[in-house]
This record gives structure tokens, C-alpha cells and sequence, in this order.
């Protein structure tokens, strides 16, 4: 499927993703580059932390130096006209004022910030006593916050979400943190996995067709990834949500059935997959 | 264009590279995951340094713990089926150890090497002592050894190399050094780009077409993990290097004029470019 670049551009679009390494491939910045590759944008890159990981879970994290997550920032944003960009995991308070500070400095607001705190593995991927500075640093710089509805849920402080109308309660507190959107997703939560946006007026329902598979590693980080591919090309929010929710939709049911655990989705699946007969 | 999966295969091949990370997105473990999705193989990574690098050059480097590039391996190992792998950036002899160590552990056989020790920038990205390291340890283990001709000097310990006879004779030599396979490089040394690949019998010239741009950035790294594509895809080592140097020319006529230096390939021009009238 050919993709040009956006209309009258002589270059891609630019965007950032702020975010780990899953050495395994399936989530973090691997996903994000792969989605971006995907979607017809240049993906750079702001390395937050390394995991040692693959589709069963997380065998080991290492931080990286906060002053060194400063110096890729101004690598990149000095160098490249930034479009986008998107924050995954933070792993610590620290790492989350150092982002917070470039972005602000950068001045990065087309930003989707995926607020990682668990891997679907269930391993932890923000230390707890850093949902505080999550929250009172990171999210009012958002223009798309992404929760699922744990995300959610703990963002808010522990009130469990149960079905759509919790999940439309949950869009407008979120949103009074701060975030221009906010996206909270529905998962297995609803029969349709419908998703819930609310942009401080209007609360829209997206349905989606659920997907029965195991393999779903990644699928947070690919459709915040996805959106701010489409916000690189100049898309309006609303747009960029539904046409990352399509493409996410895609890469769910060609998901690859590769590894112990969960296995990753299929980024390439518009160019390349099982030939059929 | 639509790449199915190899022949019969429900699954991509798994391809892994183990290098280092350019937040400029056009090198590193970047520019070989974006290689990995226009090639049809499905990318994993360990990662051996992170670099604030952008196009214009190396602005830090922070080095990874040698544990944890272990670490990396053996998650990605024991869980997926590595068809191929491909090794870029090691920083130390330390580093070196390791990886020498873990390839051998894991049994990576269709290993390309990629001698790297300078930017394009002319930043170095090896320590001048690790020369040693990387031709003990490293060398033998290669099926693919991908030097350019600075490279091939200096693993050879110093002898200038000027032309087509010369290349010939590095490669000749670089092969008693351990690698089943030798491709030096001539980049800029030959008027028609040509490269020499040596398997220890035969000598080939692979001519190219020259390409008039500054913007060769990752064009190291780019090569080497399309070869790396290809072992994992099946192919034997002359056909993956013939496919690989297809792609990096169309890549290089496509290249981004993005940033302020020696701007990035275009990666996915198969797929994504300017639309011409």
C-alpha cells in the first residue's frame, strides 16, 4: 500500500516517541518506531529506561540518567522539526520532571501521553509514589491523555471502573487534570471495546470490533504511537483517534502468535503479511 | 507493495540487532528496526549503548552495563526464534566480551558483523582499544563481516586502501581473520560504488550506482541489518547482500533532507515517498 507523504510535502513528517526499550520488539519504542514506520512519519527517539523483556513479562530494568534523557532531547529537538511526539513509560518521579521540563523547553504540544504503569505481563513500569508527579507534571501538558481503565482508575486515585458510564465519569475528571483530550479505553470492559473521548465538551463513543487473541503485548503503547503519527501528519485529534483505533484494530487480528506468553501485534500488516490463498 | 511472509511461513522471520541507539532516528538499532519492517521480518533488540546523536553528530554516549546487554539476550533468546542477527555499535571491549559471549551461548550463526567505530560524523563510537577485542572475539563468529575501507584499515592495523585491488586484498585478508564471508565497502573509494564480497573462494564485484547526496546518514547500519533480513528470511548470503544493496540505493536516492547535517535514508520508500505529478 503506498503512502505519500502528507500534501505538497517534500519530506515526512517528524515524530518523537518518549519512551523504553522492550528488547523483545512488541511495546515500548520498538512498537512505537514500527507503528510510525507503519503510518508513513519519521520516528525519533528519547530513551527513557531499558527493559529486559519478551512476551512473557519484564526480567530487568535499567534506568537512564536523567541528564542523559536531557541530552537526547536537545539532540533531536535541536535538529529535527519535531511534529509529534508521545511519552510511554517513566519508570520514576525524576525521569518524569526531567520530560516534563524538555517538553515544556521544546515546546512539544502535539503530545500523547500514554500513562504506562503496568506491563500487560503485570509487571510494574512506574514506581508508585510517582503517579503524583505523573499527574501534577505531565498531564496538563498533554493534548491526548491515552488510560486504559486501570490507568485510569489509579490515575484518579482508586475508584474501579466498571462499564461505559464509569469510563465517561472517569474522561471528565481526567480531563479537569489537565489534558486537552482524554481517550479512556475500554478493552475487554465492553462488548464492542469501546472507547470513551472526551475534549472538554463533547464525550464521543468509538466502537471497535473485539478481538478474541492472546496477543495483544504492545497495544497501549501502539495506539498512542499511532495517534501522534496521525497529529505528525496534521490531523485533527478526533481524526487521529479513529484512524489509530483502524489501524490498531488491523494490526490486533493479524497478531503474531510468536513467543511464550503474549505475543506482539503485526505493525506491517497493510504491507506485509500471510499470503492467503 | 505487498511483501507476504517468507514461503509457507504463518510467522515473519525474527531478526535481531545488537547496537547501539541514534535518538536521531536515522542509525543504530533505529535505523535497523525500520529496515527490519520494510524487509518483512519481524525486529528485536539489545541494546549495547544509547548515543544523543543527531544528524549534524555524537552529542553523549551513555554506555549499558555489560550484565544487562546480557540480560537483553537472554530474554529475547529464550523466547523468540532469531533467524538472523546483526551487531553494530559495542562501545568497550567489555561490551565486546559479552556479546561474543551471548552469541556464542545462543548460537546466533547467521550473525553479520558490522565493524563500527566512527560516525559519519567522524565521531568515534569504539574505543581505540577494543580493536583487538573485536578481531579475537568477534571476528570468528561472523557469517557476514560488512567494513568499509577505513574500517577494513584499521581492523587490518593501519595499511592504506586506495582502489578495487586494494579492497580485494582486504578482504582477502579480513577472511583468515575468521569471517565465513567478507563485503568491504568502497562507498566513495570506486566511481561506480562497487563492493567486494569475498567467501573465501571467489571474489565478486558488486557494482552500484554513485549517489550525489550529503544525506548518508546510517547507511552502515542500514546495509548491514538488510543483509541481516534477508539470512533470516532464508536467503543464502550472496543473494541477502545483492537484495540489500538494491534496497540501500533506492533508500539513499530517496534520502530524507531532514536536520541540519547529513540527513537519514528514506527507509520506507517502498512504501512512503513524495508524489510526483
Amino acid at each position: 500500500m503506498a503512502l505519500p507523504f502528507p500534501s505538497g510535502a517534500h519530506l515526512p513528517p517528524v515524530a518523537l516517541t518518549i519512551a523504553g526499550s522492550d528488547s523483545g520488539g512488541g511495546a515500548g519504542i520498538q512498537a512505537d518506531l514500527k507503528t510510525f514506520c507503519a503510518l508513513g512519519v519519521y520516528g525519533a527517539s528519547v530513551l527513557t529506561a531499558l527493559t529486559a523483556q519478551n512476551t512473557v513479562g519484564v526480567q530487568g530494568v535499567h534506568t537512564v540518567p536523567p541528564e542523559f534523557i536531557a541530552q537526547q532531547f536537545d539532540s533531536v529537538c535541536t535538529d529535527l522539526p519535531v511534529a509529534a511526539a508521545k511519552v510511554g513509560m517513566l519508570a520514576t518521579s525524576e525521569v518524569i520532571g526531567v520530560v516534563a521540563r524538555k517538553i515544556r523547553q521544546h515546546r512539544l504540544e502535539r503530545l500523547v501521553v500514554d500513562p504506562v504503569m503496568v506491563a500487560k505481563s503485570g509487571d510494574r513500569l512506574l514506581a508508585p509514589e510517582a503517579r503524583e508527579a505523573l499527574v501534577r507534571q505531565l498531564l496538563p501538558l498533554a493534548e491526548v491523555l491515552t488510560p486504559n481503565a486501570e490507568e485510569a482508575r489509579d490515575l484518579l486515585g482508586g475508584k474501579s471502573i466498571q462499564g461505559l458510564d464509569d469510563m465517561k465519569e472517569a474522561a471528565r475528571a481526567l480531563h479537569r487534570l489537565g489534558p486537552r483530550h482524554v481517550l479512556v479505553k475500554g478493552g475487554h470492559l465492553t462488548r464492542g471495546a469501546a472507547d470513551i473521548l472526551f475534549d472538554g465538551e463533547e464525550i464521543t463513543v468509538l466502537e471497535g470490533r473485539r478481538v478474541d487473541t492472546p496477543h495483544t503485548h504492545g497495544t497501549g503503547c501502539t495506539l498512542s504511537s499511532a495517534i501522534a503519527a496521525g497529529l505528525a501528519r496534521g490531523q485533527p485529534v478526533r481524526e487521529a483517534v479513529r484512524a489509530a483505533k483502524e489501524y490498531i484494530q488491523g494490526a490486533i487480528e493479524n497478531a503474531l502468535a510468536l513467543g511464550k506468553g503474549r505475543g506482539p501485534l503485526n505493525h506491517m500488516y497493510r504491507s506485509c503479511q500471510k499470503v492467503t490463498a
